[in-house]
C-alpha cells in the first residue's frame, strides 16, 4: 500500500495556464466572428459620426435667425445618403432627416413636434433653441484613427456592429485549436444501441462535444477499444493531427487504465497524475512539444467538471482571453466537507437583490450525470477545512448559457 | 404641434409577451441540440446505475468473510464491459475494475490503496469495510422511468451528456422561427464599400443577427432602398416567407419613414409604436395573423437594446422557456436622468463578493455604438423618478457571452 501524492488544485491550475500554446491567426469574414477572439486592434476609419449628423426629423436653421425669426420657408428637403445641400437664403431652413448630413449654413435642428409646417413655411412653436441642437457632431464618438477594439476581445454581437461600421470585412482572428475527443472503455455503446444488462451508453464525449462548442471549438470524436496495440498506434497518429487531446476515463489504477502508460510510450511528458479534488482525482495531463493532452478521469461529473476548470482557462489563456475565474457567489446554507480535497459542489444559483447566491444540490457521486440537469454550475469550496458557513463566498464555474 | 402618446416599457412587455408565437416542433440529432429547446419529457430508459456498478479499481469480497477473514485468493478479474462473474468460493475474490458489474456473490469493494497483492493473494490492510463500499447501487440516481429532463429545458452541455445515456439519439425540439432582418435607408452601404462623405455603412443588421446568434436563431437578411413601391412588394414577400421580420430604421417622424404606413396598407396591425423609454422611442410594434413585426429605430444602440429587451423575452416565451429577466445589479454610483422615460443605462458589470455592481459607461447617444465595445449590459432604470443613488438595485441586460 503506497501513499499517493495529490497535487493541488491551486498548482495544477498554475502549471495548466504555463502550458498554454497559440494556435496562430486567420482570417474570417466578419459575420462568422462572433464569440472569436480578435487578434487584430479595429480602428475608426473615419470620424463617427462622419460628418454632422442630423438625430432628429424636422428643419435645420441658421441660429442666429432666431428667436428674432419664428417662420422660415422651406428651400429643400435633405434626406439621409443624399449629397450636402447648402441653405440658399439664411432666413430660410431645410427640412432634414434623422441620418442626414446637415446642409451647409445651418446648425441647429428644429424637430417636427416643436414646429407647424402651412404653406411651405414652417413656424416654431417654442422659445428655447440652442446652438447645434439635435446634431451628432462629427468625430463626437470617435475621431479617424481612434482605437475601438482592442486585440483579444471576445467579439460579442454589439462588437460586431462596430466592426461593420468601419468596413473590417475580413477580421484577423485567433484560430481555434484542433482538437480530438476520444473515449476508451469496452462498456461502452453507442448511443442508438440498447445496452446489454453490463454496459452502458457512450456519453462523456458528447458532453465534452457541447462543452466545446460553447467556445466555439468544434471537436472531432473517436472510440478506441480496451487494446493496447490498437490504442497506441491510433494515439500516435492522433498525436500528429491534433493541438489537443482530451481522454475521458482508463486513467485510474484499473487492470485496463492503459492511458498513462500508453502516453508514456509514445512521449508524451507527464506533468502531473492525480489533483486533490473531488470529483475528479484521477485528473492526468501532458504535453508532447507543443500538443497538449488533458486525460479526464471516466465519470461523467468527473469529467464535466475537469473540462470547465482546467481544459477552459487553459484554452482561454492560449487564444488570449482572460481567464482568470472572476464569478463569485455567496454560499446560501452551511456545509460540511470531511476530505482533505477541494471540493466541486453543484449548486443551483440564484440573483436575488443583485447577490448570487449558491444553494447546494448534492448528487449520488460523480457517477450521477442526471444531477446536473437540475444545477447551474459547481461552488469551488478549497480544502483546508471540513465546515463552511452560510454567507461564506467562493468562486463558481457556470455552464448554462445566460443570455 | 401633436402630443405624442407614449406607451410604457412595462405595458409594452406585457403586450409583447401576449403576442408570442408557437413555430411547431422537429426531430433533431441529439448532437445537435445544444442550447435547443426540449419539447419531450427525457425518461430514464432503465435504471441509473443500470447495474450495481463498482466505482473503485480493487478487489470485490463477500462481506460476512469480513474481519475474520483478511486474506483472499483472486478467482478472477471483473473488466468494465464483461458479463458478470460469479464468485465461485466465498473466501475468495474478484478483482473489479471502475465501471464493471459488481460479480454475483459480492458485495463490498476495497480498493488497491488499501490492499497488497502477492501470488495472487490480496491481503486488506484496513479494519474498517462497510458493507456495500464503493459500490454504485443500481438505480441510486434515477429509477426506470423517472423524469430526468423537463420539457421547455434550454438543452446545457450537461444535458447533452444525460440524453445521450438514456439513448435519445433523435430529439423533439422547438422549432426556430424564420427570421427576416431588413435595413432600409438610402444612407448604408455595403461593409466592403468605401461610404461617400454623407453615407454610412450597413451595421444595424449584422448586430441583429449576431444576437440572434446568442439564440440561436440563424437569420437571413435584406437591404431595401427607400422606395415605396419596391418596399411594399418585397415586403409583401417577406410576410409570406417569414415568422417574424426585424426592421431596422424608418419608423420616426422623417419624410422617408415609410415602414408604419406601407405595413398598414400590408394590414399589418399596428399594436404599439412609441415607448417611453430611451434609447428606443419610436419602436413600432405590430402583427398579421400568424406573423410577428418588430420595426426598431434606426439608432444602433436603440436597435440593439430593443433587440434585448424585447425581442429576446418574445422569442423565450415563444419557445417555452423562461422569460423573466432575473439579472439584478446594484447601481455603483449615483445617476441622474432627467427626462421621465425608462432609461437603458450603459453599465460595465463587476462581480465583487458576490454581488454585482452595475457602473455606467455613458456613450455620446443612441448612434454611439462603438460605446457598447466598453460594457458588459444595460442597466433598466425605471421611469417616474430622476435620481437613483448608490446601493440601488435594478434589472440589467446582459449581452456577452460568460462561459
Amino acid at each position: 500500500m503506497s501513499k499517493e501524492y495529490l497535487i493541488s488544485v491551486k498548482e495544477v491550475t498554475k502549471i495548466i495556464l504555463e502550458n498554454f500554446e497559440n494556435f496562430g491567426v486567420e482570417k474570417v469574414n466578419f459575420q462568422n466572428t462572433l464569440h472569436r477572439v480578435l487578434k487584430e486592434p479595429i480602428v475608426a476609419d473615419r470620424d463617427f459620426p462622419p460628418f454632422n449628423r442630423v438625430s432628429m426629423d424636422g428643419i435645420a436653421i441658421d441660429f442666429d435667425q432666431f428667436p428674432g425669426q419664428k417662420s422660415f420657408t422651406i428651400e429643400g428637403v435633405q434626406a439621409a445618403g443624399s449629397p450636402q445641400l447648402s441653405l440658399q437664403n439664411k432666413k430660410n431652413c431645410i427640412e432634414t432627416m434623422t441620418g442626414a448630413i446637415l446642409p451647409k449654413g445651418t446648425n441647429a435642428v428644429i424637430p417636427y413636434e416643436l414646429i407647424i409646417i402651412k404653406n411651405d413655411v414652417a413656424t416654431i412653436n417654442t422659445s428655447e433653441i440652442k446652438y447645434f441642437q439635435n446634431i451628432h457632431k462629427q468625430a463626437k464618438d470617435r475621431k479617424k484613427k481612434n482605437l475601438i477594439l482592442t486585440k483579444n476581445t471576445l467579439i460579442s454581437s454589439a462588437d460586431i456592429g462596430v466592426i461593420a461600421t468601419v468596413g473590417k470585412h475580413e477580421v484577423t482572428v485567433a484560430k481555434q485549436p484542433k482538437v480530438m475527443i476520444i473515449s476508451t472503455g469496452d462498456e461502452l455503446v453507442d448511443v442508438n444501441k440498447t445496452p446489454l444488462n453490463y454496459q452502458i451508453r457512450r456519453s462523456n464525449v458528447y458532453t465534452l462535444v457541447s462543452l466545446l462548442e460553447n467556445l466555439n471549438i468544434q471537436a472531432a470524436t473517436i472510440h478506441i477499444a480496451d487494446d493496447k496495440i490498437a490504442l497506441k498506434k491510433i494515439i500516435k497518429d492522433l498525436l500528429n493531427n491534433y493541438d489537443v487531446l482530451l481522454f475521458s476515463g482508463a486513467v485510474s489504477k484499473g487492470k485496463f487504465d492503459f492511458i498513462p502508460e500508453i502516453l508514456d510510450k509514445l512521449e508524451v511528458k507527464k506533468i502531473f497524475h492525480k489533483v486533490s479534488q473531488r470529483p475528479g482525482k484521477p485528473f492526468w495531463f501532458g504535453k508532447k512539444d507543443k500538443k497538449t493532452i488533458f486525460a479526464f478521469p471516466g465519470n461523467p461529473v468527473s469529467t464535466y467538471v475537469s473540462c470547465l476548470r482546467y481544459f477552459y482557462p487553459w484554452y482561454k489563456k492560449s487564444v488570449g482571453l482572460d481567464y482568470k475565474n472572476n464569478n463569485y457567489a455567496v454560499l446560501d446554507q452551511d456545509y460540511t466537507f470531511k476530505p482533505n480535497l477541494t471540493c466541486f459542489l453543484q449548486v443551483k444559483l440564484t440573483n436575488r437583490e443583485g447577490k448570487i447566491y449558491a444553494t447546494p444540490l448534492i448528487g449520488h457521486g460523480s457517477g450521477d450525470l442526471a444531477n446536473l440537469a437540475d444545477v447551474d454550475g459547481f461552488l469551488e469550496i478549497p480544502k483546508g477545512k471540513n465546515l463552511f458557513l452560510k454567507g461564506e463566498v467562493f468562486n463558481y464555474l457556470p455552464f448554462r448559457q445566460t443570455l
